[in-house]
């Protein structure tokens, strides 16, 4: 299933233009450039149309959201529709103040985005409005467990149809839907949640692998989940007895720069429903 | 006397609100999260308040200080004092520049402060307005030393008394001071200054500190400050032939992430005033 | 030829403004203090003039531009040329966008640049207004070869003339000139282009060289250039098997902390035309 999707984007090194948050974006743009792709910063809208114009892929990450930034990321969402290269929203902390759930509506209005990355609580503040308390992170609540997976497929497909995207949940399991099909995936390790940034990152490398896989963006960006959770697991089995969370990041990002694609074809663990 | 401090931040998981600079943010998210906080960035006045009103505690950090930035520390740090969290300044460059020595006489003036902590330099500028010309860090002639620390001590007193806050000053020793008691701290490696943010980084710890241990401010901010100097120390030790100051602060986050209670009291060292 | 230059760094300790990118920040910081610089990072244009005035150099990067950022800098480079400091310019992405093309020329005519660091679509995109489409990165037509080194040195010359300042153009080959003499450097490995912004720490590695260096500034560039290409060679050696680009970077900054002048002398790969 995930056939040829690694080796495209280490082929094609497809161009990314992020308009992401100040606290991760040195680490995402690191792990664009692990997984073969290429990395843009630009978040001025004096710029934002042009510099998506030249890109293959776009990505857009409401961390540490301003009025400027949010303009900024209009312009290149519309931009990046008309050329017809994938566009991926990570909302984060949809949910945690007006300011942000207004952003993330309004961007759903007039962008159409290729797939959108939540966490269990951003996922339920986008559909009930439901104003949840808890940060950027997810609530305890809210985590996906194996009680509450049937659930979160149903309101993640809902969402899906909704907005015509491929939706990922991250959690303990991490679904990929279409709307019909469903991926779940078992990839990953407790450790990753220490380490600031970890869906940022993973928002990122989606946005990778489907730009790279413009033809085939659902396997893809299952491809991309399973990359990032293996390379967790991989990371975990590195650590050594005084590592912490910041070794740990460390050697997440490198693990995506060393993974190769059998290495992903083996280790994904996932089942499609 | 630091019992329980480190576990309350471990079991308790305070969430933290960090208005803070772009240079250090994600190196501040990371120590919140190895020390068992959890971080939340948000720096946009439009949802200042909202976020904050979510939070356990709040923490200032006026380096890379903006217009905007500064509106939003306002209302921040206002509504930190409505819902009585614990707040703290960490005035980076205050006296570098009016806009920075302006901008912090007029967060307290309009927010109370658990915790200010400084440098020498910016103790001085707090206290005399005296333009110090030294960029962020400390001037060579404002270092504590043996000999100047009884002064620095009757400073930092005079400090506390003034905004009712605790102060901490951080050198060569470190002082903490409820403007009665103080605390004298010779945890700490002369290479830490080698890392950019570890003042920043500190003052994350700090927040974490005491949003989980509330009702003892004044013990838990020595703790933290115990707690970041002993890592320094643990982080010098695990340093390999080749190991710079990129390691170092790898090593000093890793280290906060395995730190037990058991082995914060016992390397510990202080002297209580 | 290199003589005392790292160890002027070392002992002057220079304070270094830098108005630099969100991406990159850190680690532009942390390898100004790897190499004995201090740093000071302030974009506010309300205090760029005050900050700029208190420094021994001063760094400007155009990646992440905005306009209040633009604002900063014109002042800073104004106040730094009344100071008489050195004053280095890296025009990330010049021909990306008209806004950062139209801030180059703008930079360009207001400031006098000691040193302008680019890379060789950056390099056209300054001496044609040639719109370059290749985000901030080289385009693959416009890397330094061997076949293209003569055509890219008078380029280079030529740009230097114009503006009367060093040109620092890299890639495989780095060229530095001051419009007569030029030095071509060969230090460095193809992993470099594999971190993000290890052209932004090249930027920053010249500004301290240069402020600790005022009276040689051309060889002071070329030392610098030669110090990044030869610790970029070391974490080279350093890489363990599981070992990516994340680590290289923090490989890098370490090699630049624990450089001696022997080592620079001895492993710095340069010819003199």
């Amino acid at each position: 299933m995930f056939y040829n999707i690694l080796e495209n984007v280490r082929k094609k090194a497809p161009l990314i233009h992020s308009i992401t948050n100040n606290v991760t974006a040195n680490d995402c743009a690191n792990i664009l450039l692990a997984s073969g792709a290429s990395p843009i910063m630009a978040e001025a809208p004096e710029e934002a149309e042009e510099i998506t114009s030249v890109c293959d892929g776009l990505s857009l990450n409401l961390g540490t959201l301003t009025q400027s930034k949010l303009s900024a990321m209009l312009i290149s969402g519309q931009a990046a529709n008309r050329k017809g290269i994938p566009v991926l929203l990570d909302p984060v902390g949809a949910g945690s103040s007006q300011f942000r759930t207004q952003g993330t509506h309004e961007l759903l209005k007039k962008v159409r985005f290729s797939v959108i990355r939540v966490n269990c609580s951003e996922l339920k503040a986008l559909i009930s409005g439901e104003k949840v308390k808890c940060g950027v992170d997810v609530r305890k609540s809210d985590k996906i467990t194996e009680y509450n997976l049937d659930n979160t497929i149903e309101i993640a497909k809902e969402l899906s149809k909704k907005y015509k995207s491929i939706i990922v949940v991250t959690g303990a399991f991490d679904i990929v839907t279409d709307g019909n099909k469903t991926i779940i995936i078992e990839n990953g390790n407790p450790m990753m949640s220490s380490v600031t940034g970890s869906g940022c990152m993973l928002s990122s490398l989606i946005t990778a692998f489907i730009s790279a896989n413009s033809n085939n963006i659902f396997y893809s960006t299952a491809a991309a989940v399973c990359t990032m959770g293996l390379c967790g697991e991989k990371a975990f089995q590195r650590l050594k007895c005084d590592d912490g969370n910041s070794s740990y990041r460390n050697y997440i990002i490198d693990g995506i720069f060393n993974l190769s694609e059998k290495e992903l074809i083996q280790g994904a663990k996932y089942e499609l429903r």
